[in-house]
């Protein structure tokens, strides 16, 4: 029988084989990590190998993601569809096993890592979604919902702002079921650590309210054994192990050092490692002891049988929860949605309203919320004025976790790799606002949510110099451009009741990647549509207002310009010409339309084109062309009233009328 | 002789009475603070309003910014060039009074803040610029640099993540002249924060390795003064005080509630408020003894008179050090700079090296740095992959203050910040460098250096899919875009080793704004041009490659697809095409010159265009217009060799012949 050690090796043999026939990787953290997690997958992790999918495995997190060889030994070893092929693999295109760790590529693969700190702040979401989950439907004898989520983080996620952002909110939330080990092993890319990173970590996560395991041996197994029994017995606190372990264990010329890091060992240092740590089998084989070791199938398939045979009984027991439960897991939308929907957009439409756009946010989270209690809110500190809370939230805090509704906190970066968490885990459909601008702050949450094609909801209100006083630190100018160009992502920026309405239906529909909302600070005017026109906002561009004819020229507008785009349409048309008026609300979902759709709004012959958005210019040459214009902002905004800067900048009536009259 | 409360009084009464004629902004905060400040200012600010560029003076950051009617009062009241009208113009138009505050805006306003966190870490930065220049320039009799970094900073900034990146690294500094007053009065927007902040603050800071106050009481005059004073004593860490205060102190029925944060009080609430604190005078007038009790410029005048007279004897000793010292605190080049850049851009012409611009870029540091001592690098822990430090570089840490080399850890945003602290402080030009696609991480600290107009210089390097095997995380696409869209920013592309120090000459004479330079992993090939080609690099956009009369069709391109770019120009030109070859490594620059020139590169009548980037294809349109095409990206990446990659991405010359076929 393999010894633990074996096991661990075999993890350890694996990364600096796979790194090393890649010519590029990180084997260091793997054969550091190995010891910790042989005992966690072998002793502790509940999950079965033959479906990565059940609802009620724990989950475990590699926010170190660099070391993504050692969640791809796990799987392979433990029995997942990875085969040894696969790992032959490594970094090759469109291999399982790309250089990081990425949802949907390999099975088992809970979230992508590798942009640091966010392993560890998505783990927290999953950690919230169970406990949210566990209180909305477990029942005397029925824990349907009662798993661990485990994260393993080395010094680059502790250095990161989003690991203070996120554990602090753990530990005000007391995730007693979030346990993280910290591989720490002195070392980062720059070298010994110590010049730049002198934090207390343990002091520094009791701060934060967690329960903390110091000084442990990360490379004695009966040491980390007992460390996550520890964990596992505190339910109250989110439980950090700490770990001193050493880069590159086994190496024995380059371990404990920066060399280890990120390069291949090289085929000397292989040799080495593998008569120092006693590993006496060629590269990519693994004798049968060890698989045997490893094997989490029979065990994995037992547990998930005796959790199938009481979600049967459940289901018996409790028939419209449990088929909840199973429509939540599986993301499905409610019965009815389209109808409701259908419904709602009429009353809107017949309501005809003058609404700030975040105003009309919080009327269609009236209208559908109900429907949807996978809906979860939230904000970073701004509620008030974002207006993400409607009737229905109820905060959700340590204290209340029937709640629906999260004060995240100043912590728009936790805020976005927390929803992104609380879509992985699966049950809930979380959206969250704070002011477009501070979009910046979380950008790379936002981009990782459309790399892996989850569904995550973002309000962004306050969306261009039409917020005003505030200044220039707090009005957008190239955040829609830059939400735009994340490859798969919806940005929507609606210009009134209707298209607000519409946005929030096709967020809520749009499964394959995150949706920004963008929504005014001020009040805009609701824009009369012919039926024809509201059902084309859902295709992301369409025909606003038409003239008789071939348009002699075009205007193209969104948000709270569209207003004064028709203005300007108004007084052109008054003068004998003919304009066609565009509101292009999503240009993600516009450009995906069909060439006929896309000719029939902007035809090619139609040269002069006029583009208005209170944001960067640049984005819109793309609709408007070299002989078009752009009445959009090259400069940051001011401090004053929103009305005066609307003028200040241009945003009139007259001055789109004159531009376009230039292109005539 | 008016009281100390008399004194806080009047901030509170400017405080309210601004906010409400201005009809918004945030009276909780300066009211909340008001005796803090009083305290700090009227005991122990080394400060000149006559002369707020003396470089000697304290530092003041107000890093919950949206507080501004807090230093907008003091500025006032101390007798800066700040006028009670200007006081009355809270807000308004290109006032010197807008709703945060702004550098370069308001005469004493050391940064603009507002966006949370960034007041903190960018006071990091000012407080190692002070160590740093003390150690560079003080001799024996001779303290030309000895001044203290004073901050306030709310809940909001304690729990964005930045702060812990900055005060991480400012404990392991011991930054002993660091002083941070932390305004504790447990209300943010939400509401009262018990139920999302949770954190230990004084137990949080002692893990970093701070000197922490607790429990001060922060409308205790006498409390305040004590701590500060223990703060000064303690010059081995920094000092967090942490005073206990009420949100809009002093209002009887809205303080200590978040009703009091971000909208005005009303009249009623501050009549109420005026007889609560016993001010008894009309809005925006202050009795002669409140302004006699405030009025900082005799101390002012006569602390700097002690200084400039140690400065003066100090260049009679010292007379080269003075001058540098002034040189370098009015960011002026050295003498020699041009010939300097001359002398080494023949030089790298000559040498005609193919090498990935990381590697150039490592050469221009080579060239330049010796006659740059300002210069002072570092790196997000990627030192050796992104090659900012070079023969001449010495690593900074808490035992070696003549370093000129930051390792700032993981913590991209800190970097960003603390860069412009640096700037800010002035003495120093920061460069530092992370991985372009982590400039995500970092983004609104370049916005917030473009939003300034100051000079910090960003190595972002693995800048596409040329990155290869790292994989999608860690490829870049929107981001050249997005930071090519912020105002006044420079982001340079450079193709090979004489636009990179090209690049490197702008980056250096650009004072007005942040510089980003976006460089290769991959090894790119050496480009052959005439002396006005050479010239032209400079101007941001330049003919490469031309034919005979006017071209047929034009390809531009940036960075690594030049190379792939004048590869597909071979082709078709073999063919018997008359093809152009654009290369445009900054085209913020490129715009901004004269039409003629630009129409030069780019005439009007050739609308055959193909623009090639591995980047998001939609920032193109607006050069190659609607009749052209984009070879670019417009998915994500993918984990394989580099090489793989450009094929399968099609970043090919084949691919690139064949596209501009379509447009001929």
């Amino acid at each position: 029988m393999a010894s633990r050690k074996d096991l661990a090796n075999a993890i350890r043999a694996l990364s600096m084989d796979a790194v090393e026939k890649a010519k590029s990787g990180h084997p260091g953290a793997p054969m550091g990590m190995a010891d910790m997690a042989e005992v966690l997958w072998n002793d502790f992790m509940k999950h079965n190998p033959a479906n990565p999918g059940w609802a009620d495995r724990d989950r475990f997190v590699l926010s170190n993601g660099h070391g993504s060889m050692l969640i791809y030994s796990l799987l392979h070893l433990s029995g997942y569809d990875l085969s040894i092929d696969d790992i032959r693999n490594f970094r090759q295109l469109h291999s399982k096993t790309p250089g990081h760790p990425e949802y949907g590529v390999t099975p088992g693969v809970e979230t992508t890592t590798g942009p640091l700190g966010q392993g560890i702040a998505t783990a927290v979401g999953m950690a919230m979604a169970e406990r949210m989950l566990a209180e909305a439907f477990n029942r005397d004898g029925f824990t349907v919902v009662d798993h661990h989520t485990y994260v393993f983080l080395g010094d680059g996620c502790m250095m990161e702002g989003l690991s203070h952002e996120a554990c602090s909110l753990a530990g005000t939330l007391g995730l007693g079921k979030l346990v993280a080990l910290y591989d720490d092993n002195g070392i980062s890319i720059d070298g010994r650590i110590d010049s730049w990173f002198g934090d207390d970590t343990p002091a520094r996560f009791r701060a934060y309210g967690w329960h903390v395991v110091a000084g442990v041996d990360g490379h004695d197994a009966e040491a980390v054994r007992k460390a996550i029994e520890e964990a596992r017995a505190e339910t109250g606190r989110p439980s950090l192990i700490c770990c001193k372990t050493k880069i590159g264990m086994g190496a024995p010329n380059m371990a404990d050092s920066s060399k280890v890091h990120g390069a291949p060992l090289g085929a000397d240092e292989i040799a080495a490692t593998r008569a120092n740590i006693g590993w006496n089998h060629p590269p990519f084989e693994i004798p049968a002891d060890v698989y045997a070791g490893w094997d989490a199938r029979p065990r994995g398939a037992a547990a998930q049988q005796v959790w199938d045979d009481m979600f049967a009984a459940y289901a018996a027991a409790h028939p419209a929860l449990a088929a909840e439960f199973t429509r939540r897991m599986a993301g499905d939308l409610p019965e009815g949605w389209k109808e409701l929907c259908e419904k709602a957009l009429a009353q809107i439409v017949a309501a005809a309203e003058n609404l700030a756009t975040r105003k009309a946010c919080n009327k269609s989270l009236e209208a559908i919320g109900p429907a949807l209690p996978e809906m979860v809110g939230g904000s970073a500190d701004l509620t008030g004025s974002v207006g993400t809370k409607w009737s229905g939230s109820r905060l959700l805090d340590s204290a209340n976790w029937g709640g629906n509704y999260i004060s995240y906190g100043v912590r728009e970066f936790a805020m976005g790799a927390i929803m992104n968490g609380l879509t992985l885990h699966g049950g809930f459909l979380p959206y969250a606002g704070t002011f477009l601008i501070f979009s910046d702050y979380a950008k790379n949450a936002f981009r990782l949510s459309a790399l892996m094609g989850i569904r995550t909801v973002w309000v962004l209100t306050h969306d261009s110099i039409g917020v005003g006083e505030d200044g220039p630190t707090h009005q957008p100018v190239e955040q829609l451009a830059g939400l735009r160009l994340i490859p798969g992502a919806h940005v929507w920026r609606p210009c009134d009741t209707v298209e607000t309405q519409v946005a929030w239906q096709s967020a809520v529909e749009y499964k394959n990647g995150p949706t920004a909302l963008s929504f005014t600070r001020q009040g805009v005017p609701f824009m009369q549509r012919d039926d024809a026109a509201v059902r084309n906002i859902a295709r992301g561009g369409y025909v606003l207002r038409d003239c008789e004819g071939t348009p002699e020229v075009i205007l193209i507008a969104t948000g709270s310009e569209v207003g004064v785009a028709a203005g300007a349409c108004d007084r052109l048309t008054a003068e004998g010409r003919r304009v066609r008026l565009v509101s292009m609300p999503c240009s993600n979902i516009f450009d995906r339309q069909d060439a006929a759709y896309r000719e029939s709004v902007l035809p090619a012959a139609v040269e002069a084109r006029v583009a208005v958005e209170a944001a960067a210019s640049d984005f819109w040459w793309k609709y408007v062309g070299l002989k078009g214009r752009v009445v959009g902002m090259t400069t940051f905004g001011e401090s004053a009233p929103g009305k005066v800067l609307f003028e200040h900048f241009g945003f009139t009536a007259d001055n789109v009328a004159a531009v376009a009259k230039e292109v005539l």
